[in-house]
């Protein structure tokens, strides 16, 4: 089963309309709530009045920051530490009075209806008292009055660095020293399914319906923003309309368990706008990165520096976790006996950043392959040829992450099968002297990633199996569909092991922290590494199960027992069907116990996953435009779990690394961090009418590390686009664009100034 | 936590509102399907005509007896039996053309609306050619032309006898013999939530959300109704409104799924009005007794014998089981060296009659404990000191079901406790010789009660625990709440074993086939000894694997160690809280696991539950008026769990049992078999006016078998009333009644035979 294009197993219910979704399982009379949030980017709110509000008729409740317990509450969805050193930043509170970014959450209402509840939003009267906005961590860092938390003495979240070798002795050594500064903006996940949960009480518990990638971790960061014990909460994760990381955050969910303890247990429902969606949820991280690098007179790196400016916004999320990612990065692919990073993770009064397909990677591969062919440019060499000589060969082990230890090689074929799609040396040579105003160019990038986050974080996954009566399966996990394809994958694997039809494997797509196995969630591109490892786990202990069974009642066969396809063979010979079995074991007068199968797996592995992106464009100078001709993604991902799944994978994150690139950036206002643009209609992200086609291959090389021979390839696809189309657009027009992205007028203004308009 | 009267765990949600039935969870824009009953008793539909009802505007839908598949399934809540032999009986198909009764299911509708689907149901037009109606079971059995069933000869489903030692013998040896004919009525379980169900399809499968006791076994039948996989079957079961054995049938969610299946997989909801729930729902059997006794010069039992002639109505539903229970517990409490027992269950054109609270036994206990009464007014003993003479005492082995042990001194420590509060020595005689048309008298009946249906059948539970972050724990069981207080019981079970409190221990109420261990469900009064036994299992080995992964994080500890209220003991001394090691559990980045339990268990053993009711009536003889002055159950079922949960059961099984001595009958056209009574303004149903005060019980004698020393008490309470109060009044008259219920019409008409009007 592993290998072949299945039919995604929620594919005719959700073309047909039938998957339910969070907003499908609001109950009857469910009331509606709405958020009050700030008019100011920074201050802090000196007096609020809700009476007028409260009149509204349909107005159940309102409250304010007032109302809410006082402390603080992390939200990202990382695991929980038991090492308070390790435990994520608890910052940020239900409501607030200290506003901290323009749309801070204030107050919120709880109506009989959407229409009572806006209506009484409008009604709340707000003072503040200001203090000035910083949007830009680079001046944030060095500290404002007061500062974004009253409790910090600057600005600056997190700071933290690493070094290999000695940096400052490796450039000495170096022919060529090349620096560049490169940036890349904030940009929101634009999933389908806006922010959406539904609250409601049973007994003395709270239940919370969320659209989320994280149901475990939800559970219990609702039960640290409530201050109650956390087998109090139950979460319940339906389909979801994707999520990108901005669901590996909790967003309003506490809010939502907060509102419905106010309203006697009734269920509420806490959608968000698009509007707010943008300004309100996640977004990803804006970094500026200086980077510096040394060569010899091969073109071997003989040093690299980086250091990177976050731009966290208001609250901690995932924090410094995804500058840190980046930095990490910096030293996993090339081989460069000195190298040094440093980053800062700063606080200013912007939309809140958080997780992002790819965690801080795009950033940094970004930068990095940018400054990779701003090398090979100026020390005249292919930039494909220097990036080959300089790439580690064979097995590595990274220094700090012991774990993440890979074969390399798959790289060069990813390379390998990208330039000759894109006919690299025929169009490097081709377009290397072309003039007028429409030009074209080709470009690459390449990248790494690792498989989960061990050893930086916890790996645990939960799986259960029960057999049916008819010799079918239920398989349960805590691990989310989210619309990768990871219900169709697990199936596949449960089928694979234990030798089945995927007919017969019914995966319960739905989580429920109060019956799921523990898992915590989809991230990191983690599942099918680790909730992966669990499921054949499981399935190998079924099938053990199974044949113990067998032999009970088969207590003369001395053969070998085996399963396979429905049957029981002793040798090679059919002797019982897996019905028969089933049935036995649950009806039979002597002996009846139904056959169940669960663990619980820490995984301490990880192996690193690579790719490259190829691009050809055509560039238009005088109109600024890029119009992409060619592009290709090629990806290690090991063993293919679904060849089908895997290329519409690739597809979906090559159209974000497209829209990375060319047009999507979220703009705030310098006076108040607003964004000026957090619509669908002004953001500009890529449809289906902008984006080329997209080519996809595989180097499929079996990783031992993967439970299946698979590794990443859930964010990795979203990664190398953006540098790809960069470098082209340096290739054919000699012009190094450092800020994505690029827009007409970025084009337009950086052609005037290389003097080609 | 065991034997203290702790607030039900669902009491607040269901006194609010909150809790969720089957209605709430049915989702916007689901369809309602109606079903359209036959308009005569006995007969084939030549044709019918559904052009004009598919032309109703809002219709989606039509079928008829000829769509379904074609072949036949069981509806009973039995486990299956791998033996051919044991499996129900197939008599039933989805809807038919073979009309068996007033009532029967032809066709269905399905529409957006209620009002669309009754208006369509009035444009069907059916065709019959019609056959003659036979609703006693006794003229029913010497068959009919064509038999009920084609495929039968007679119309006899069932015929079963047994005999200890010679009835005849023994007869002869008798001083005094005694003959008497009883007969029960049709009653009906009016639970207040009438049969609903709700079924749309998910991917390949069929969902169906139901108020059932049976889960489990409601997904095998209408996999078979279906002639689907069990595996792509998927119920659940929200709280329900009662059940009282009627939803231990699976009833009309065959048809539902199979409508499901029509409309491409859209929810549709099928409900049945409280008409519909008397008629084509199920009923309690009428049952008519032939008994012969007799006695020695010491009154005691030489030789008994029943004859049992049960009216089955048109379909086999649990068919003989109920009447075959009721001749087992003819020999099971009176010592008598011969007996003798034979029992018939016979179709007719009636309603159908399934399992009703005690199946079977209020029918024969009726019987008998009238038997003991005339027998012992014949010879001129005190009834209850006739009975004591005749009970067994001591250690009891039932000579055909094996396991049936009892020691069965409980009921003599009832009695007295039953015989005190009536002051009946006092009262029997003070009423002895009464004049006038106002009289009083005292009288009592006793019985036994298996627990569970070991080793008639298969007993097995299972349970599931998983140790929340916070210390507490997650429960999950197949077994069903249906208003009984299971929930609660269980939770206090898991407290007790594993030293916790019961806020600690979260239930989950619904029961789900896909996540729920598997259980057969509510029924037999066996949870909370079968799956009592398996939720204790599942606690000690949740402690084992709490305290062995407590022995891993205290490796040095030499001491043994143990759980209690949150906390692990080494020897006396507090080391660690449950919390701590939870959480360790969890997120430890070395040793991380969560643990969880599940146990499946068989239980191959019963045990007696025995009990009396004592009651003293006035009789206002012109009137024909009973006034239950005043009445006790005493019951020995073991350890009470809840005591005060245990009284509730036993005032509700108390209303239940006058209702059946007093009131309750349906009435059935003797042309037609229609019932003429079938609501609830013309089915006098006890209401809470008609009802005295209730007094209850209990003898606590620890049973061994039970897993914390309890044993049957969801059925018993309402065995014993309806003949105690027969009892009273023939000892305030000296009119013997045999047939109840004791209207005003029956008792005039038996005192104007009697000479007393």
């Amino acid at each position: 089963m592993i290998g072949k294009s299945i039919t995604r197993v929620d594919a005719y219910d959700k073309v047909t309309g039938r998957a339910k979704f969070t907003d499908d399982l609001t109950p009857r009379g469910c009331l509606v709530a709405k958020v009050y949030h700030a008019r100011i980017g920074n201050g802090i709110v000196t007096s609020i009045d809700t009476s007028e509000a409260e009149k509204v008729p349909g107005v159940v409740k309102v409250v304010t920051f007032k109302d809410v317990p006082d402390h603080c509450y992390p939200t990202p969805g990382h695991p929980w530490s038991v090492e308070l050193a390790h435990q994520d930043v608890a910052d940020r509170n239900i409501l607030t009075g200290r506003v901290r970014y323009y749309g801070d959450d204030i107050a919120a209402v709880v109506a009989e209806d959407e229409i009572a509840a806006a209506r009484a939003l409008k009604k709340i009267k707000v003072e503040y008292e200001e203090y000035p906005v910083e949007i830009h961590p680079r001046k944030s860092m060095y500290g404002s009055n007061p500062p974004i938390h009253f409790d910090k003495k600057d600005n600056v979240l997190a700071r933290t660095n690493f070094f290999i070798g000695d940096v400052d002795e490796g450039l000495k050594k170096a022919d060529t020293v090349v620096k560049g500064s490169y940036r890349t903006p904030i940009v929101q996940h634009c999933h389908i399914e806006n922010s959406i949960s539904c609250a409601y009480m049973e007994k003395d518990r709270i239940v919370v319906v969320a659209s989320t990638q994280i149901p475990h971790i939800m559970r219990r960061v609702i039960g640290q923003a409530l201050g109650i014990p956390w087998g109090r909460i139950r979460v319940i994760k339906p389909y979801i309309g994707g999520g990108f990381g901005n669901k590996q955050d909790v967003l309003y969910e506490p809010l939502n368990a907060f509102l419905t303890m106010q309203v006697g247990g009734r269920p509420v429902k806490l959608e968000v706008s698009r509007e707010e969606t943008f300004c309100n949820t996640r977004t990803r991280h804006s970094i500026e990165y200086d980077l510096t690098a040394g060569v010899d007179k091969e073109g071997l790196l003989t040093a690299k520096e980086m250091k990177a400016y976050s731009n966290q916004g208001a609250y901690a999320s995932h924090g410094h976790a995804i500058a840190a990612n980046g930095l990490t990065a910096f030293r996993l692919q090339y081989a460069c006996p000195n190298i040094r990073g440093e980053a800062y993770t700063v606080y200013t009064n912007t939309p809140v950043a958080g997780a992002m397909r790819a965690y801080g990677i795009p950033q940094a591969t970004f930068a990095n392959e940018c400054l990779m062919d701003d090398i090979a440019a100026k020390i005249g060499m292919d930039p494909l040829e220097f990036r080959k000589k300089n790439l580690i060969h064979g097995y590595y082990e990274d220094a700090y992450l012991k774990p993440i230890a890979a074969n390399t090689n798959g790289i060069f074929q990813c390379l390998k099968k990208g330039a000759d799609y894109i006919h690299w040396e025929e169009k490097r040579k081709a377009y290397s002297h072309q003039t007028g105003d429409i030009r074209r160019g080709v470009g690459m990038a390449l990248f790494c990633y690792k498989t989960g986050v061990w050893p930086i974080s916890l790996e645990i996954a939960g799986a259960r199996l029960s057999l049916n009566q008819d010799g079918s399966m239920q398989l349960s996990l805590g691990a989310t569909e989210i619309g990768q394809g990871a219900d169709t994958v697990f199936t596949q694997m449960a089928a694979q092991t234990l030798h089945m039809d995927v007919e017969d494997i019914h995966l319960e797509t739905v989580q429920d922290t109060d019956v799921s196995p523990f898992d915590t969630g989809a991230y990191g591109s983690r599942q099918s590494f680790v909730t992966g490892t669990a499921v054949k786990e499981c399935a190998l202990l079924m099938e053990k199960k199974i044949l113990d069974y067998a032999r009970k009642l088969l207590p003369d066969e001395r053969r070998g027992l085996s399963l396979d396809h429905g049957w029981i063979y002793a040798g090679e010979e059919k002797v019982l069907t897996l019905e028969q079995l089933a049935l036995e074991s649950y009806y039979s007068l002597t002996d009846a116990s139904a056959i169940t199968a669960e663990v619980s797996t820490q995984v301490k592995k990880n192996t690193l996953s690579t790719g490259c992106c190829f691009a050809e464009v055509e560039v238009d100078i005088r109109l600024g435009k890029i119009k992409v001709l060619d592009i290709i993604n090629v990806h290690d991902s090991g063993i293919l779990l679904n060849p089908q799944l895997a290329r519409m994978q690739v597809h979906g994150g090559m159209s974000m690394g497209l829209g990375y690139g060319l047009s999507e950036q979220l703009i705030l206002d310098e006076k108040t961090g607003r964004p000026l643009n957090g619509n669908l209609l002004d953001y500009k992200l890529m449809t289906a009418l902008d984006t080329p086609d997209l080519a996809a291959d595989f180097v499929e090389l079996e990783d031992p590390e993967g439970p299946y021979g698979n590794k990443a390839l859930g964010e990795p696809p979203a990664i190398p686009g953006a540098p790809a189309i960069r470098n082209a657009v340096l290739h054919a027009t000699g012009v190094a664009f450092n800020e994505i992205p690029l827009t007409p007028q970025r084009l337009v203004e950086g052609f005037k100034e290389a003097g080609l308009l």
